[in-house]
């Protein structure tokens, strides 16, 4: 009796528990977003055969975060509907075959504790991979949770088993880095570091972060980890502004109770009356563009990458914006192995500084996974999680 | 009797020829733009004393650029009117004091063949100057022919002497560029060396340039000079389309005969389908913005550097263009030595291949300035050239 | 009856022409370099099933560099001999499996006149290919003619038949790159354009390129392309160059006939005192890297990429040489694909300006491998070249 | 009755309490080395007038360090002996002619807590300083403390007054930075910023530093600042290699109680087998360079800032250490005011975290100059701090 996103949802095939052993491992059980729109379902999937260097996964959390929401209303283009959504994913080892090798050349056992790159099949073999070195814009990628097909198996983390492919690029988390602190930092953790250096931060430079979403949290904490001055974060609503300031924002200011000719001013009183060295998109909206221009100092840095759907457009004035200001605006699209391995060493180095764990604190069962769609997408968490483990 | 740009004008203070020896030694004509829409005038400027490390300069050329005709309708702010216009010129040292030298420590004497770097007064004591390192937006930069007064001596290139403050960065034209070569650069050169710097070409890569006008003229000349592969030059009319050719375009496609998305699709199928690696903005109309980033492959770099008066905003789509393109998008404003230095060397070694001599054609001597800022207005000639010498 | 480098040599297994017309297609003749100090030998070797994806060239032309000399005196470690040497062909298409594809997505047929990167096997999942991008230093990388074994089939280029196995990336020659042009270049091509390219050479730039060998020719030739100034070359002996000048060098200046001091003296004479923006190395006698890191200006930079095998060490002065000048010394290891094609896409556009062509006039035939590998030692001839065609 | 460097000494001109308060004004006590090995004197030098733009610091503290050293033992060239040494220092705004102001515009006041960058007459005119924006290679640029002779007035540290000639750039200590911190951390400080600027180090870098003293510890902070992962220091003795500890390195490595084969392995065995991202060079002794070198992993990067004074060559190989390492070795010369500005902006907000201070706590009056060079000298102290507020 499922009432889209808000309801509970129909388990196709019957109650999971009644399943043999056999049959289960054999199976497993996966939330389904079969269309756009259509209520969330949970169906069992057929596992695969492993060939050599595939594993399967049994997380303990999968991640709901606004793709999820935007896939669930049909945002992104080119999706193979059913799909398992959940790009990111955390959890053990149940089974592998061949010898799968960590990139530092150490076999995987089971029972590790481990994660993965939701990109893969990122060809090694065309223009943008072998020429321009931009493999986050390689046709053939594919992503975990968002371009593989329900019917192709279990590709996406909301899921009791994810069948990690071979060539799937999966890492051990640090001993240093607990499982909730991971998936706390979730997708945003490597977008954000990929922006971050992207960024090029300097010792002392002042940094705005557009957004206090969990791309824009964990801006924050690597600029602040890469030697940032003051860091400012616009954003709301007021929980997630407190979470920036754990996170290492000096002023979080709200974007509600504030104008942009306020904005401008606070940042400009901050820095002698220039502008920031460097601002960090990740609020999404277009608005968010022309404000961020001219939240730079001249010849600062603007770094866009909270624009992953197309909100439509929006005005910049080009000379006083872009060519006058001497501006640098560098686009920051998804994120390959680097940013993924740097973002979890990152972390692992300075989960007690900085509270990603806090981002996982609103956890959901698989079953739930309609309800931490809807929060999400409300807004009513900054993030949510599903918690698998222990079913 | 003058009216307006389109007639002669009147010479203040009587006939140049009815002074004597002495006094023209102490004063100079020179062209003033009163105010903005007002009549030129030729009027007779006191010289200054000249102090340790000022020079006279008798110019043989000086330039009428698109800047010129902003400055007569108002657009740029923070003019002193009335001003002497004329930002570049290349001329003969008539005079000196003390010894100036250039940067090799070579002092300068009278006769030699000179130009300088129109910016002057850098403060080298600034935010922009000392740590931001981007001494184009040094608050107290001022530019001859520009942000200089007439009641503040002859500190433009319209004029029979031109004073060159102590301080200001002249250099000797090499023997291999000839004045002509050089002015028909002009101010356009050292701006298109700026940005073609900023666009970091690598050998190969595919160009477009937006525009026709002696920046975008000397952009594709630099281009093909820092090994770009194929370069597509977008502008009208056909005069400076084929003058683009020249300057080392493979392709010149008329901006009023095509659509946006006919040249979307030229570019690309010249280019595997992705884009141009690089494209650089010399239009100046905010329409360019928007067409230029979709001309750039993704990840590729787009270099603006022909906004520079404020035709208004433009919209963009931050997804489509910015965001999901990983595109780098640099605004270039104005130039240093350095770029002023690099444009004369690479001239010089280059004017054999490159016909910059073809862009100072069109030339007008002191008295029809106000008909050559006509005639660059009504775009009736690529740019205009005021020939001083031998008056 | 071989007496080693310098005679003929024996073809294992009786005259290729004794064979029937089916046994040819499954078998090639190949040299093989059986041991350091061997005598080359001509051998049959089994042709490999081609799996989905693999090809096998024509080879019409193929490479004989100092590698192959250093090989040749096993002063490489872990060559795994036999090994069929020749690590730069090209040639046609005679056979494929599948549709392999060029980076642009294009399908390879029979006859298609084809060279491929020599590097193969670099493996996408470890340390240098994932997170710190220098996939040059990819531990698991191979090379075609010295790090596969005969044993294995013919995988290097001096043979009738080149198996190129899956994945390894070809490329149809351009229309404006005749092969002659092309294995003029040769290996040197593509190790030159990654040394330019990490030269960062900029406009105006006076460069010296260390040795005149295939890699300092190409480098001249490249700096040209990426807006040198002055370019000095150093080197022995005459003939080469002259080769220099036409490759683009405005001076040639002979090693034997002038001593470090002298030099330095016109390199500076050049360059106002300060000494060259950009040194490449490309001589591989270590004494050169004292004198090189001396023939830099302050904060000029210096590229190594001759130094490709152990030759001993030298004596550098850490205080004048690198702390006080400011410099930067960039090693440059092998090279990846992007280079390679780099170093074809400009062969093709500028062949008509740089003879890469005379650097392919020494021929010789796959039965006088042994001769072409002894001229090279004794450097009789810059390099040579195994012509294969018309067999 | 001075003995060299170990005794009191003498002070020209009888004892300083003796004269009246308007003869104090127009004088000032300064410590004076006249000679290369002399004893040190203390001398009455006349005060300059204050042209417009020109103030006197009446320092609280000023730094002895190992160039002091080196300049008496007249290992710098082009020193005019009698100087007043102490080229850092901190202080007070005793007397201002004019409105001399800071990068921000703010005009200084007497009383003003303020410290200088003390490279001074950097020309702005040069090669060096316009087109290779290498402004530390500047030839005309002079240090206080080292490169004026004390017959041009107080233009070094050692004194009660210190003539800042118009032009010098003086910056406001922030209200969080102690006057020890800041001479804590000294003219090592800005070396050890523009290094760690220079290194470019990411986050989750593996950084070694070589040295620790005075650079060393600060380069120490200040790659922990800017995101370094595990950092190690090595050098001598224990004493400094805890206040390395404490400056934020993980590992601190006893040079004399290790082989160079031992470090290697340690540094490998901490990094996957592969080395550091980044080495910093702040040891002095030629010896470190290959050493440092082979610290590194492929493809990384070395700076080398340690080697100011000529201690004469040493062998590399360049074939295993920079060729086939690809590895990235960046000299560094003095820093310009960027880096003094940067740094002190840094050590402003990790005072807290960094103990610059504790480097301060080795503190001479002004008559014992003698034996804080000689302390620093046998390196009994890693530095020592003239201390004159309150004679």
């Amino acid at each position: 009796m499922s009432s889209g996103l808000h309801g509970a949802f129909w388990v196709a095939g019957g109650r999971p528990g009644g399943h043999g052993r056999d049959m289960e491992t054999r199976e497993t059980l996966a939330v389904v977003m079969e269309n756009p729109g259509a209520p969330l379902v949970l169906r069992r999937l057929p596992l695969p055969e492993l060939r050599d260097g595939a594993m399967l996964l049994e997380p303990l959390f999968a991640e709901v975060c606004g793709t999820d929401v935007h896939l669930h209303h049909g945002r992104l283009a080119g999706v193979p509907y059913p799909i398992v959504p959940g790009h990111v994913s955390v959890g053990r080892i149940a089974e592998l075959a061949g010898a799968p090798r960590d990139i530092d050349g150490r076999a995987f056992s089971t029972g590790d504790l481990v994660t993965f790159l939701d990109v893969h099949e990122t060809c090694g073999h065309c223009y943008y991979c072998c020429v321009a070195k931009a493999s986050t814009r390689c046709p053939s990628r594919k992503v975990y949770g968002i371009t593989y097909s329900a019917g192709d198996g279990p590709l996406g983390g909301w899921a009791e088993r994810v069948w990690l492919k071979p060539g799937v690029k999966a890492i051990r988390l640090p001993d240093n880095l607990s499982p909730e602190s991971f998936i706390g930092g979730g997708c945003g953790a490597p977008t954000a570091f990929h922006a971050v250096r992207r960024a090029r931060i300097a010792m002392n430079d002042t940094v705005v972060v557009q957004g206090c979403g969990p791309v824009g949290l964990s801006a924050v904490a690597f600029a602040r980890v890469s030697g940032a001055g003051d860091i400012v974060v616009i954003g709301d609503p007021d929980d997630r502004l407190a979470l920036a300031r754990q996170m290492g924002a000096d002023l979080a200011v709200s974007l509600g109770k504030t104008t942009p000719e306020g904005r401008l001013r606070t940042v400009r009183d901050m820095t002698g009356g220039r502008g920031a060295d460097v601002v960090i998109e990740a609020a999404g909206n277009p608005a968010a563009i022309p404000e961020g221009m001219m939240l730079c100092r001249d010849s600062g840095a603007y770094v866009v990458v909270g624009q992953y759907t197309d909100c439509g457009p929006v005005e910049v004035n080009p000379h006083t914006m872009i060519n006058r200001k001497h501006l640098d605006i560098r686009g920051c699209w998804g994120s390959d192995y680097s940013h993924f391995h740097g973002a979890i060493a990152a972390m692992a180095r300075h989960q007690e500084t900085f509270p990603w764990r806090k981002l996982a604190q609103w956890q959901y069962p698989l079953e739930n996974a309609a309800a931490a769609l809807a929060d999400v997408e409300a807004r009513r968490v900054p993030k949510a999680v599903i918690r698998i483990a222990g079913r």
